[in-house]
């Protein structure tokens, strides 16, 4: 087996893998109604639009961390991963949040389809060049995997703001 | 870089990724009781403990698609793969549960753990020798892959069984 096959391999398993994730996630927020969003998906606890903003603020951190440029909404960080749901008061409408994360989506994707396959390899921004000769392993892609856990984590929970389906 | 140091890394950072994520899931089901268990995750919506069963049966599938013998429990398939939650009357006690869990997670690992590097990009049994040859992605590491996301889904509903903590 070459090299290049088996990489190529890799790099498809994985982004197949975040792309699924992400069309699932969008498919259901499509499906969600902006006055569902703002429930909690469970009596007590975070409300969708609060993961909603999460998700974005969290992907556009990948931004950094794969040295692809700055950050589409860097205001979101404070209140999506500083503060827990419901510490700031304001926070952006569901329709402003829904536009937030088309346009990510997309801005990603392209990013994303430009990095050619040995790219994916190379160091993360958060890894020293020293540590990454030891742990290869903390290279772009696995940023890409350890999202996608990240994603489907909150999926299943969003998904629990739909009123029929069981799973 | 060597085909070999590639291969070395994907592997582990899949198994990285799948590892954590059953440490995960495991860390939270033993901060739960059996009482809790068999709350719904949000009313109206799956048991913890149809969760538990669900995820046992998906992983006991595992051992047929990566062709690592037969299943320890092929008896949970009908209630908690083909029936949604509350179909079958009769299921297996948390503590039963439990004790499938444990035990599913050590024979895994030791599986795991005995398969070669190069073992893992070979086909899994539910895709053909003939597919293969053009979809090399269809491969054993891909099924850790799936089913990684698919744990970190419903770990993300049954953190919810939990009195404190938002996330």
């Amino acid at each position: 087996m070459e090299t290049t096959t088996t990489n190529q391999t890799t790099v498809k398993m994985i982004m197949d893998r975040w792309n699924a994730s992400i069309k699932n996630y969008d498919n259901l927020l499509n499906s969600l109604t902006d006055n569902q969003l703002v429930n909690e998906i469970t009596p007590g606890k975070n409300r969708g639009i609060y993961i909603l903003g999460h998700l974005i603020a969290v992907h556009d951190d990948m931004l950094i961390l794969l040295n692809m440029g700055e950050k589409l909404y860097p205001q979101l960080h404070k209140i999506f991963i500083d503060s827990p749901d419901k510490a700031v008061s304001k926070i952006p409408a569901a329709t402003e949040l829904r536009a937030c994360w088309n346009k990510q989506c997309e801005v990603l994707k392209q990013k994303f389809e430009n990095l050619q396959q040995e790219e994916w390899f190379e160091k993360h921004t958060a890894v020293s060049e020293a540590d990454f000769i030891n742990e290869p392993h903390r290279n772009k892609l696995n940023i890409i995997l350890t999202r996608t856990t990240h994603l489907a984590y909150h999926t299943g929970q969003m998904v629990l703001l739909k009123q029929n389906g069981n799973k």
